[in-house]
C-alpha cells in the first residue's frame, strides 16, 4: 500500500491508530492543494498531541522519511504537495482555541484551528486576528502563519508575522522548541518565532501560537476613488499612506480590471477609469467621519475623476462589488490562470503596472493587476489556455519577467503567498548568493537530515 | 600598544589610516558602556563604509581576533563592553542617512545616526520612526536595532523589531548579507532581518537599515490617573488594551515611585495613591478629544481616586513632571541601582508587583517600579549600597528572584534592553535546552569562530 519501511509503518501506526491513513482514496485528499499540483503522499497523520508530533517527527528522521506539515491546502504555491512523498501532518485534529486572554490581548491556539472559526470566537470579546487572507473562511491559522498570509486589512495591522508573539514548534531535529513568550515586547536571545512564520514548514512544524490579537474597531465606512491613470492613482496611494490616518485597506485595480468588473460583473464605472482604489478606514461612530474626511482629502488630486462614499454597509457593499465581481469575469478572457502576489515599494506601483501592460503586449496575454495598493502588494494575474503550447510557454516567460521587474524595483517575489514550489526557482534573483547559503545553513540547523518539507521554498543546490 | 598579532595590526592599520586607534587614552572611551562595566579593547576602528567592516571582520576572523559592534554605548547591560578584548568597531562616521522615502513610510540609513537625528529630519516630512528609549537623543539607530529598544510608544507603534523592513549586515563569517526589501510586506525566504535585530551584534554587524515610518500624529493630550493600589491600575490597563482606541503611551507608577515623584520630586500627589496611570492619545485635532473619552471611560473604575487630564502641552508637562521626578530621586535612597526591565502579560501586572514588594521586605532592601505597563515591561529598580558587600550580595540575589518570578508568569527577562552581560546567566531559566542549544547552533552558523561580541547574550556551555 505504501512505500514507508514496514517498520516505520507499524511505529507509527501504533502511535496513532485510526488517525494514521495509508489507504489511496484517504490519501487522495491530501495529495493536492490550491495550486492545482498534485503529488501522493506515502501515509496520513492526524496528530491530537504535540507528543504525537514529536514521535512522528522522530520516527520518519530515523527513516530518512519526508514529513510535510498541512493546513488546509488552501495555499497557491504547492507548498503543501508532498512532492517526495512521505508523511503528511494534517492538523485538523489540533484545533482548539486553548485561551483567549482579552486583557493581554492575546489568544493561545493550536495550528489547526480555522481563521474564521478564531475571529467568530474572538468576536464576543470585541477583538480579532488581523490576517485576513481571502480563504480565512477555510484556512487554518498554522498554515496562515507557515506562508505568511496577509490579506486586505494588513496595510493597517500587519501580516501574520507581525501578529504572532510565541510559538511552540517540533523540529526537524524532532527537538520541541519554545519560541518567544507570550508578551507583546521581548528582547531575549534570538527572536526565532518570526523566524519560524514564512518557513513554509521546512524548518519546524508549529503545534501551538500565542496570538496577537488586536480590539475591533465598532465601525468602517469606505470610498471609491476613481483615477484617469494607475500614475493618478498610484499618487493617491502615497498622499493617503503619507497622512496620519492609516486606511483599513487600501485595494487598486488596473484599467484591465477595472474593465473587467465593468463588462462582465456589471459594475457601475464609466468607461474612461484607468485606475480604482477602494479605501476604507474603521474607528468608533465620533472619529470615523474625520477620518474618512481625512482619507478624502488625500485621495484628492490631479487624475481622480470621480471620489464616492459609501456611509451605510449596503452602500459599502455595492462599492466592494466592483471588487467581487474581478476574479469570476477572470476565467471570461482565458481558461488558465498564474496568479502571482508580487511587492514594489508603494512609489514604484505606476513603473510596477506600467511595465506588466508592456509584457502584456509583448507575450500576447492579457495581464490584469489589482491587489494591497498600500503594501505595495499587488497581484498579476496572467491568463492564458494551459492547453495552448505556445500561449503556455509564453506565460510562464512572461511572469519570469514579471518577478524580474518587480526585483529590479527594489521589491520582492512574494508579499503573503509564499514561494512554494511556485517560485523556488526565481530564490537566487531575489536573494544574492551568501544570503541564500545563509539560509540553507539555517536549514540545515533546524532539519538536519532535511526530512521537513523537501523541495520547496529553496532552490535546488 | 596592544595585544594584536602585528599582521592584523598592519593590515587594518593600512584599511583604516587615522580611523584605527590603538592609543590607550583614546582606546578608554570605547572601554565601557551605561552598565558602568570596563573592559579595554585592543584596539578601536571607526570605518566609514561597509566595505571597510567586511574587509575588518574577514581579517579579524583569520586571526580569532574579537570584533564588537558599538553605537555610542547607551545601553545597560554591558553588551557593547570588550569583555575578551579585540577590536571595537565604532558606527560613528557611519551615520547618514541615505534616503527618506515618505510615500514608502521608508527610511534607509546607516547604522551610526542618532535616533534623535534621525527624528528631526524625518520631522518635515511628517513622519517619526517608532523606537523612542530614554537615550533617543544621543543613542543611534544601529544600537536601538541590537538590543531591540522600545520606549513608551511601543505599546501603540512597536519596538524596533517591528519597525524595520531590510537589513544589510556583515556576518561573523566575513559575508555581506541582504535580509528582507524595503516592503511593508514579505514573504521571500526565511526573515532573517528581525532575526538580527535584538542579536547584540553577537551573529552579524548591521551596516545598512531599511526602517519602518509611521506618520505623526499632529496632537497628542494625556490623563493621569491615580488609583487606590496596583491592582485597581491593572485592572484599568487591562480595560485601556481591550477597547479599539490604543493609548500611544501608558505607563505605571507603584506606591513607592508616586511617593518618591511626591517627596523628593514635589509631585502634587495625594497621599493614598497607590498607583499612577499616565495615559496618553495622539491624533489630530478632530478625533483627539473623543480619543481622550474613550480612555478616560476605560481609565474609570473601582479603585480610581482621581482622573486629571491636560488638554495642552503645558498641562501635560505638568503631569510627566511626576515621572522625570521619579530617576534622579531614586538616587537619594542608595546610592547603587539595579535597573531590569523585565515583562509579563498585562493582566499579571499585579502579580509581579505585589511579588517584587515581598522581595523588597524579604530582602529588606526598597524596589520601586514603574515603567510600560501597556506591554507589561515594567523597570524594577532595586537600591542597595554597593559599598555594602552584605547589601550587594542580598541586591542580586534579589534580583534573581525577581527574573525568576517575571518568568513564572509567563514573562521574560528582557521587554527592551537585551540581556548583554548582565542576564545572559539566567538564559538557561528563560530558554529551554533545546531551544537555547538551537540558538547556539544559529551562532554558529552566522560566527562559525565565535568572533562577534563573544560573552554576550548567549551563557557558557
Amino acid at each position: 500500500m505504501t512505500a514507508l519501511p514496514d517498520e516505520l509503518q507499524r511505529e507509527l501506526s501504533g502511535l496513532l491508530g485510526e488517525a494514521w491513513l495509508t489507504d489511496p482514496g484517504e490519501r487522495l485528499a491530501y495529495a493536492y492543494d490550491n495550486s492545482r499540483r498534485h503529488a501522493m503522499p506515502d501515509a496520513v497523520a492526524l496528530p491530537r498531541t504535540r507528543e504525537q508530533v514529536l514521535a512522528l517527527v522522530r520516527a520518519c528522521r530515523r527513516h530518512r522519511v519526508p514529513v510535510i506539515a498541512r493546513g488546509r491546502g488552501t495555499n497557491t504555491t504547492g507548498a503543501s504537495v508532498p512532492v517526495a512523498g512521505g508523511v503528511v501532518v494534517s492538523f485538523e485534529r489540533m484545533n482548539r482555541i486553548l485561551e483567549i486572554r482579552p486583557g493581554d490581548r492575546c489568544a493561545i491556539v493550536e495550528p489547526g484551528v480555522l481563521n474564521g472559526d478564531l475571529q467568530t470566537a474572538l468576536k464576543s470579546h470585541g477583538l480579532f486576528w488581523p490576517p485576513d487572507p481571502t480563504s480565512a473562511a477555510f484556512s487554518t491559522v498554522g498554515g496562515n502563519l507557515a506562508c505568511n498570509a496577509g490579506g486586505p486589512r494588513a496595510v493597517k495591522y500587519g501580516a501574520s508575522r507581525d501578529n504572532v508573539l510565541a510559538v511552540t514548534a517540533v523540529t526537524g531535529a524532532g527537538e520541541l522548541i519554545v519560541c518567544g513568550t507570550a508578551t507583546t515586547k521581548g528582547s531575549t536571545g534570538y527572536d526565532l518565532h518570526r523566524l519560524l512564520v514564512g518557513s513554509e514548514g521546512t524548518l519546524a512544524l508549529i503545534v501551538e501560537a500565542s496570538l496577537r490579537l488586536t480590539p475591533a474597531a465598532p465601525a468602517r465606512a469606505a470610498l471609491r476613488a476613481i483615477y484617469r491613470d494607475v500614475s493618478a492613482a498610484a499618487q493617491a496611494v502615497a498622499r493617503l499612506m503619507a497622512q496620519p490616518v492609516t486606511p483599513s485597506m487600501l485595494e487598486f485595480m488596473d484599467a484591465r480590471a477595472v474593465q473587467l468588473a465593468r463588462d462582465f460583473g456589471g459594475a457601475d464605472l464609466p468607461a474612461e477609469a484607468g485606475a480604482l482604489l477602494m479605501i476604507e478606514a474603521d474607528g468608533d461612530a465620533q472619529t470615523l467621519p474625520h477620518s474618512i474626511d481625512a482619507l478624502k482629502r488625500a485621495a484628492q488630486g490631479d487624475g481622480l475623476i470621480s471620489l464616492d462614499d459609501a456611509s451605510d454597509e449596503a452602500a459599502r457593499e455595492r462599492l466592494w462589488a466592483a471588487r467581487k465581481a474581478l476574479s469570476p469575469s477572470l476565467r471570461t478572457l482565458a481558461p488558465g490562470k498564474i496568479n502571482e502576489d508580487v511587492v514594489v515599494p508603494v512609489s514604484r506601483i505606476p513603473e510596477l503596472v506600467d511595465g506588466v501592460q508592456a509584457l502584456a503586449r509583448e507575450f500576447d496575454l492579457p495581464i490584469v493587476c489589482f491587489g494591497h495598493a498600500g503594501n505595495g502588494n499587488l497581484h498579476v494575474n496572467l491568463l492564458y489556455d494551459p492547453a495552448d503550447d505556445a500561449q503556455s510557454e509564453r506565460a510562464h516567460a512572461a511572469m519570469s519577467r514579471v518577478f524580474a521587474l518587480a526585483l529590479a524595483l527594489g521589491g520582492t517575489l512574494s508579499g503573503e503567498h509564499g514561494i512554494g514550489l511556485a517560485k523556488r526557482e526565481f530564490m537566487p534573483q531575489a536573494v544574492d548568493a551568501a544570503t541564500l547559503a545563509l539560509m540553507r545553513q539555517l536549514k540545515q540547523v533546524f532539519d538536519p537530515d532535511g526530512i521537513l518539507n523537501p523541495g520547496k521554498l529553496l532552490p535546488d543546490p
